[in-house]
Formats: C-alpha cells, structure tokens, sequence
C-alpha cells in the first residue's frame, strides 16, 4: 500500500514503538509503503527529532547494508526526577500502612500507567548494559518485570519459591533471607534460561538483599551473568546490606506504626543515570 | 513548543498509543502544539485514516464541549486469524510435553510480543463491553493479565491461593478444582476491588474451568460483575465444563504422551469477535 508522508509518519511511528531496540532495516520501510529509501530516512529525521524534542527516546542509525534504524526508548532525567517525586508521594499515603509495619502497594504494581512509566524508567537506567532477559522472583515483581522487558525487548523469566509439574526440570537453591533470616527455596524451569544470559533482575521490594542475592546465586548455578539490579522501593537497613549494585527508585527512609507515618525518600536511580556514559 | 504538522503526527500518535480508551480533549493537543483546533481536527483525521488502514486501530470522535478524541486499539479478524493459526503452530511442538501431558508454556507467557499481540486481540474481543479492571490468578495468567489491561487502560488484580501479610485483609472462598475434584482455597485483596466494579477474568488456560468458576465466585463476595472471561488455550474435556460463555484462542483437542503428539485447533474467538457489535 503506498503511504503519503503524513501516513508514513503515523504508522512509522507505531512500528518504531512496537519494535524498540529492534534493528529495522530502511528497505523495510521503503517496501512498505512502496516509497524510495531517501523518503524514509527524511521521515526517520523527523521522527528522531520529535523523539528527542518531546522526551520519548531516540532512534539510532546504524550504517551500511547489514544497518537500519533502532528505537531506543528513554526517560530524560528531568521528567524522572518528576516521576520519582510523584512515586514518593504516593508510597508515603498513610493508609498504605498495614498491620507489622508493611506496605500496601498491590495498587501501583497493578496500575499499567505507573508500571509503563516506571518500566520504561528502568529501561533508561539499563539502556547501555546488554540484557537478554529480565529475571524476577513471584509474584508481585512480575508486572514490574514485564514492564521493563517490553521496553526492552526481551523476555521474562520468573523465579519461584516452589516448582510446578508444567515447568518441567528445574533448578533449585537455599538462601537465607536477608531480614527474617530464615532458610528458603527457589526454583527455576532448567529450560528458562540459557547458559552465558545477561540478566536484568528487577524486583518491587528490598529489605536486606536476600531474596535478590538469592536470584544471584541461581544465576551462577545457569553460569548467567548479572547484567543489573533494579528495584522499585528498598527500604533503609542498619544492618549489612546483602546486595551493594542495583539501582532503586524510591527508598524507605522510616515507617511509624504507631503514629501512622512513612517517611520515603528519593532512590539512587538519578546519581546512576548521570554517571551512564550517554547512547552513541 | 510549537510543532509543524510533520511532528504533530509522530508526537500524537504516540500520545493516543500510550492513552488507550482514554477521551482525549482537542485543547490538550491544541495546547500542546500552540496550533489552531481545526488542524489538529485535520492531524486526527489522518492518523485515524492511517490506524484504519494499517489494522492498528480506530479513532473515536467524540462531538461537543467535553468532546474529543479516543484510541481504540483493535485487531483486524484477518490479523487474527493468522495469529491463532501461528500460536497453534508454536503450541503444537512436540517439545513442549512435559511428563504427565502437561504442556510447558512458560516461554509463551514470558514473550513480550506473543503478549503483546494477544492482549491486543482480547481488548478487540472485549472492547464493546465496560471493563474496569482485570483479574487473573497467581502467577501464570499475570502476564497475560497486563498485556490485555493496558490496551483496555484499566488496572489488574491478582487472586492468589494464599494471604500475604503485605496484602492487608483479604477475603477468601474454598472451591473444588475441575478436573482434580480437589478442595482448594483463593484469596483477594479487600481493598483491592471495589463493589460493583466490571471484571474481565483472564487466564492462560482452562481445563473443566473450576479455577475460572472460583473466580466468578470470588467475584459475587465483592459484588462485582463478570464483564467476560478470556482464555489463552482451552482444553477439550469430556466431562461438563463448569464455564460456558468464555473467548479462547487456541483449543488443545488431544495430547498424546507416548507418541509425543500435541493437536491443537482454533479456540472461539474468531466466532467471538464476528458475532459482537461493530464499535460505534
């Protein structure tokens, strides 16, 4: 079907936003909409421009015939340092309090529109590391995890704390949790993961690392590599933290029961934005 | 920022992408762009044009002072027909049996484009319906649950077969399982659905549909409706299946362990979506 500019334009700009990371070769394009390589890239100059004008990433250009154009999704630092302070203040409500100091916050891990902003934070955030695959453990990182992987463009894989006949073989491991300090289990399907993956963890909650440094270890034993730590809310430890490199958006900084306060604060994710060498 | 008509087009179709079912004002746009109501009605015009043609969706134009704008997203009944005919293919692998003719999907359900295409089909199936959140069960059905939800742009809630302390109070109702006749028990949240609210059920699969029929239970303890129900892959079962009215993709009819042979056919939701309304 032969698309004029303006068509082009629209449906260009959904194909990019469906494919992110993906390599679209120009010729793609140009068979489309049955329209000359030269248009194509005029139309990929606007729309890297408006990309970067109004904050919804970048597309690189990648030369040559084996090249193309890639959409990289990102966040500019401004508009997460808005985000974050938003993300602060919701988690700060005193009705989220529950009884033993807890948190309600099935809420914003079932809300597609904080998920989608803060999937595509994430991506921003691991935007310079190759990941393969964004690992979490069930169930409340799933929604989180699925969110940084569509940006991403790659799969999940979901750490459980027992196995299930419909995963077939899997591997297992103990780890002491890092607060209660008790002995737990988890397992990963054998064929979830392939040997030498860059993984992405990604989790709603830290206390003392546990349960994450646990996903560290079950990596090791898939000879997989950590490609990042990222966690939506960790919450401040006096004792030694099992996990020193991942990037958080929002830290717990105090939670009163008694006097029904939380006090949150900002998480490391901008200091680690800033020291990421910038996209090529 | 004042925009030309070029970069109006990529910056809208983005907005709409990301704003699903959303009523959109033309203010929001002409403020946006500093650019007079009657071009941006002529920027819609060609971005629903090109939705249209290209099977991305449809605009809605809501006349009037609270008027506006809505995306729509849908699939075409071609698209989706050649869609189940591909899931069926990559279902039917033999090398998805697991000891006990359990099929192992875990791969399906962690793609993100498999679950992006197949939330946007069970948002066509169920557009024409008021949809206020989704349910799923823990933990398979929750990625699947939010790939559907955020092209219906409503949150998701997760009954689970056990309380969290994270969760607050819950309320919890004992069911038998369909084909295992076994008592099982599931829990939801209490603050996390509220009476009368629309509910779309969705899962990834379905056997005699005991868990499904939990669910509607679950759901007549909050007093909220059953919108509709959406299956990934049904199974054939002999016996009567305690759910009637359901859309499905993929209906395994037979698995064989010993010859290792997996038949699968087209679930119902061709038929579904021909029988439904057309969108005004």
């Amino acid at each position: 079907m032969k698309l004029r500019r303006s068509g082009r334009l629209v449906d260009m700009t959904h194909y990019l936003l469906q494919n992110p990371q993906g390599l679209v070769p120009l010729s793609l394009f140009a068979d489309r909409y049955g329209s000359a390589k030269s248009s194509i890239s005029e139309d990929l100059g606007i729309i890297k421009q408006t990309f970067e004008e109004q904050g919804i990433g970048t597309l690189i250009t990648v030369p040559g015939a084996a090249g193309g154009v890639k959409y990289i999704p990102s966040v500019s630092n401004k508009e997460a340092a808005s985000y974050i302070e938003e993300l602060c203040e919701i988690i700060a409500k005193p009705e989220r309090l529950l009884p033993g100091g807890y948190l309600y916050m099935t809420d914003i891990l079932g809300n597609p529109k904080v998920l989608n902003k803060v999937g595509k934070m994430f991506a921003t955030a691991f935007n310079h590391k190759k990941v393969d695959i964004v690992m979490t453990m069930a169930t409340k990182g799933i929604p989180l995890a699925h969110a940084v992987a569509s940006y991403l463009n790659v799969p999940v894989v979901i750490v459980r704390r027992d196995s299930r006949v419909t995963e077939g073989s899997t591997v297992s491991i103990n780890y002491v949790s890092g607060s209660s300090k008790r002995i737990q289990t988890m397992v990963l399907a054998k064929r979830s993961l392939e040997t030498g993956s860059n993984v992405l963890i990604i989790d709603d909650f830290m206390k003392a690392g546990g349960t994450v440094s646990g996903m560290v270890n079950l990596l090791s034993e898939f000879q997989a590599n950590v490609a990042g730590i990222g966690i939506l809310v960790e919450s401040e430890h006096i004792e030694e933290r099992l996990i020193e490199d991942y990037v958080s958006l929002v830290k717990l900084e105090k939670v009163n029961e008694k006097d029904r306060q939380i006090e949150v604060a900002q998480g490391n994710y901008l200091e680690h934005v800033q020291s990421n060498t910038p996209l090529k």
